[in-house]
């Protein structure tokens, strides 16, 4: 029982393919790992359904994975972490369960000089306080501002992740944010926010564009980098032979899923590769 | 029983909000009709769902909208009417149905002079060829170009309906169809459409923005009219005795449906006005 070989795969699961990106990062920070990957495509977006539909997803999504053998989960999702992580950790109280929300907020108040914080992710996200909520749990002195940003999700999807257009959009959800208005400069005081948390996994693909609308001094955080780093301290030392791998699970759209996939993964997952499955 | 008074309800059911603006039109062109409007929200948008799935959400709703008692059903969603008609019309072979398909072919195919007709909708309508296969029935020797335009639908979820951003957006995505590309004017002959049709009930409430975004020439079709129209026909008659009303239905998230209902509705629905149902 040596070999690393033996060791089940983490599973990752998302509502779709934004958890993507976070899987490449866990591919990058954990090259030797398998991992299965389920995104759950029949019923996305999470980021617009109420909690109550959320945890019953998220649930459902981790018990497919169990049920293939998993020793480990990360939900690769914004919605599902802030609905669900507790409900996760209720139903499956021996498996390590790591969601994208405690790293992300983790990550902004280390980073943050003034602890003044901005989150912006999807309506679900934002209006469940969950980021808020991690983030003054870790400094309940830290001012934090959040913000739905839900188109840019779709143009994400659309593979619009650069250029002017992109850009727009960024500006008109972030200038206000960052004291910005009106086509001003934006205001280097603790009037407003110096780091910004990409509270959603689709977002990191638009990194460019979103640092191009914001004021200089403003560092980013993305969460996926966060998570891959919790997940490399917890499976420390439990470390796979590799080559490492990914199965990939959807629940509809193989097709779609395989096209969109590069933009967020920054490879090409085939169609013939994805398992359909029923939830 | 000569009273309107006591007819059932004709049902209204879509994904989302987007029907909506079929049901304003509705509401326009029968304005002593009782109706029931379905917002199968908990599961929205079908535009990226399998073809499979979308047949059955919209079995359900139906199913749900029988139980309730209705003497005709509208299919105010471009992807339920592409993939599900003719299961919903086998499923119930006495129920008047009318999808917004065909009244949106049909008012293309008599407003455009060089049958030449471009349709925009989302990615599931547009690949499943529904409205070229409708236009085609009416006339083959049509020639119809088709484009998914999925951003749309997040710029009016998210109440952006005008302004230089939704116009740009709009010009990404139709200079090409009509010849304008890198800022060039549109070319006004044969070898470009003359006809606009708007394959998704989410983009009326953008049209002043396509408008802007579109040769002077090139007509737009709103499917939502056309299916009034057609629904008035298919009733007329049976018309009831007024004042009308509306019965709200919706699978998740009352608060969200009523404030995205304005931009759409042109009028607010009251969270709770709205009766939430599992399907």
């Amino acid at each position: 029982m040596s070999s690393g070989r033996s060791l089940a795969p983490i599973g990752v699961f998302d509502s779709g393919v934004g958890g993507l990106t976070v899987l490449r990062a866990l591919r990058e920070a954990l090259p030797a790992e398998h991992f299965i990957y389920l995104g759950d495509t029949a019923r996305l977006p999470y980021g617009t359904k109420s909690a109550e539909s959320v945890v019953r997803y998220s649930l459902q999504c981790a018990e497919a994975l169990m049920l293939r053998g998993i020793r480990g989960l990360v939900v690769a999702c914004n919605t599902a972490s802030a609905a669900a992580l507790g409900a996760l950790r209720e139903r499956h109280p021996t498996l390590p369960i790591i969601g994208v929300i405690e790293p992300g907020a983790a990550a902004a108040v280390a980073a943050s000089q003034a602890q003044h914080i901005a989150v912006i992710g999807t309506e679900g996200t934002i209006a469940g306080g969950a980021y808020q909520q991690a983030i003054h749990r870790l400094n309940p002195q830290a001012r934090v501002e959040a913000r739905a940003c839900s188109l840019f999700v779709a143009m994400a999807e659309e593979g619009w992740v650069d250029g002017p257009l992109v850009e727009a959009v960024a500006h008109r959800y972030l200038d206000s944010l960052f004291g910005a208005e009106n086509g001003g400069a934006a205001r280097l005081d603790r009037a407003y926010p110096d780091t910004l948390v990409l509270g959603c996994t689709h977002f990191p693909v638009l990194c460019a564009a979103i640092r191009a609308a914001l004021p200089v001094h403003v560092g980013i955080v993305d969460s996926a980098y966060s998570v891959a780093a919790a997940v490399a301290r917890e499976f420390a030392g439990s470390g796979q032979a590799g080559p490492g791998g990914v199965r990939w699970l959807a629940t509809d759209g193989a097709a779609r899923f395989a096209r969109v996939s590069s933009t967020f993964l920054g490879a090409t997952v085939h169609a013939d590769d994805i398992e359909i499955i029923d939830l």
